[in-house]
């Protein structure tokens, strides 16, 4: 039996009332058949958002639904999540501090410190810069913003498929990457119940959906490559995982040459920088991954931007 | 008396009829008062175009509303052009041939070559490039496609004023950045009779419009600085002055260092690459050079990508 999720459409409609006017309305693009190798597919840019990824949406609704205690706001991340919770401190003036493993690269560390976060680069992995924010967390009582475990934050993210919805009716499927699961959670759970199917892009070397999928709940992977900074999460959060199982959402893997090949493909046909984590979706067209049958209408969430530009050039 | 321009929004609405599917529309996107400082600020991302700029669209339509010899096309550049008519010969399937100065970036020629075109790299500036061109023309009989001093072209680029007028109805100002005027004349002949206003920036390096308003004709300046090799025309183009001057275009001028920093705020908090002379016409808001007045509906032109992406990163 599937579990029932607790992000349903009113939440997200009410986050989007929330959220108006503060995140970016990101563009849908399409960028012509010749780009993806099948005409009716297109690109939400969420990488044009603040700080460079989705990640402000989640963060700032979370924030804006809680009590924000004198000590400010806390944060574990990959990076991105860090940059959006920096972020948000410096919207609502309150002090932020993130923790981010080794493995976030100084693009998005330098720029996380720009907006006036204290940052502490800790552990090799996420998972222990989440380690070292709990124990934090508990000295000085600052509310600790999940990067994607937390149903405030599922329902923010879940703005980009009322947003995708609103700008491109009728929609079959939606393909986006996955590290903890917050962003696809949210989008799968504004389709659940639609003919718009998510499908959830990983990559081999960090496929914690793709094991949950095959254990039938969220077990423990162990997680590298490419794009380990944005997606490597060792387990799919639990309010996560419950939304997408609910939603049915498919899951297919891709390699680490894929996603690099999707980074200098948008670079040298569409002009834009995109992080390893925001290319491994499209990364699933391309590499073949993801089959879309004649006329499906897809559209591919591309995610993030906050990578050493050098890194994409061809 | 202003002279009366021969491309009118008929034969706009025709070349849009004429590129629907084969260039891409471009989305329209706001950033936040905090990125422009001014809060009814949007911007039409045309560098997301094939090829990274405007080009295409005036390029295309002159090529489809001609008649193209067996000895295909052939176009004088600062590199942008070029790349534009190397890319319409791929998508029709005939050959080109393309002159471009020595101050045309490597980003741009390496592209050109990589769709097929046969580049020379022939002179200091564009007017060098533009002799060579012209006599190798006469040899071989190809279809010139000048930059942007033929009504077909105007018409091409006057397209981003449509889609700008159905995507942002009431717009009061539009900010666009000049070299010969190809992109700027058409969006002014779109607008033109209107109340919208379109704004001409250009480089305070490169200002053969701001010269030929002050001596009330297109005049030869002296060019030169950061955006020389997509905005250093020596002279304003005769259909494209017509066309500004009887739509009552005003100029602007800004300083390279602005334009310099309008690049590195577009990549810090819009995660775009964008290249000097395509980040000229937001420069003159961050500068102070045009300032909207309270509630101003404001559109500018992001009209390039094209350059090494380690030149925008802080």
């Amino acid at each position: 039996m599937r579990p029932t999720p607790s992000i349903d459409r009113g939440r997200i409609e009410a986050a989007a009332t929330l959220l108006d006017g503060r995140v970016r309305r990101t563009p849908v693009v399409g960028f012509g058949a010749g780009f993806s190798g099948h005409p009716d597919v297109v690109h939400k840019l969420e990488l044009l958002q603040h700080t460079g990824s989705f990640k402000p949406r989640g963060a700032l609704h979370r924030a804006l639904t809680s009590e924000v205690p004198a000590a400010g706001l806390i944060a574990a991340s990959g990076g991105n999540h860090g940059l959006a919770v920096a972020w948000v401190a410096a919207e609502l003036g309150v002090s932020a501090e993130i923790f981010v493993p080794e493995v976030s690269p100084a693009a998005k560390v330098d720029k996380t410190r720009r907006l006036g976060a204290t940052v502490h680069v800790t552990g090799a992995l996420y998972d222990d810069a989440r380690a070292a924010c709990v124990a934090r967390r508990a000295e000085t009582g600052a509310l600790d913003i999940h990067p994607y475990d937390h149903d405030d934050t599922v329902a923010g993210a879940g703005t980009i498929g009322l947003e995708l919805d609103e700008d491109v009716p009728g929609l079959d499927t939606v393909l986006v990457s996955l590290g903890g699961g917050g962003l696809s959670s949210g989008i799968a759970a504004w389709f659940a119940g639609t003919d718009t199917r998510v499908v959830v892009v990983e990559p081999e070397t960090s496929s914690c959906f793709a094991a949950a999928v095959a254990a039938g709940a969220p077990v423990e992977v162990d997680v590298a490559g490419v794009a380990a900074d944005s997606l490597g999460a060792r387990k799919v959060g639990l309010a996560n995982w419950r939304a997408l199982h609910a939603a049915g959402a498919a899951s297919v893997t891709v390699a680490d040459d894929a996603i690099r090949d999707a980074q200098r493909r948008f670079w040298a046909e569409a002009q834009l920088v995109v992080e390893p984590g925001g290319a491994a979706a499209a990364a699933a067209l391309w590499a073949g991954a993801y089959e879309p049958r004649a006329g499906e209408r897809v559209a591919v969430v591309v995610c993030g931007a906050n990578c050493d530009p050098a890194t994409v050039v061809t």
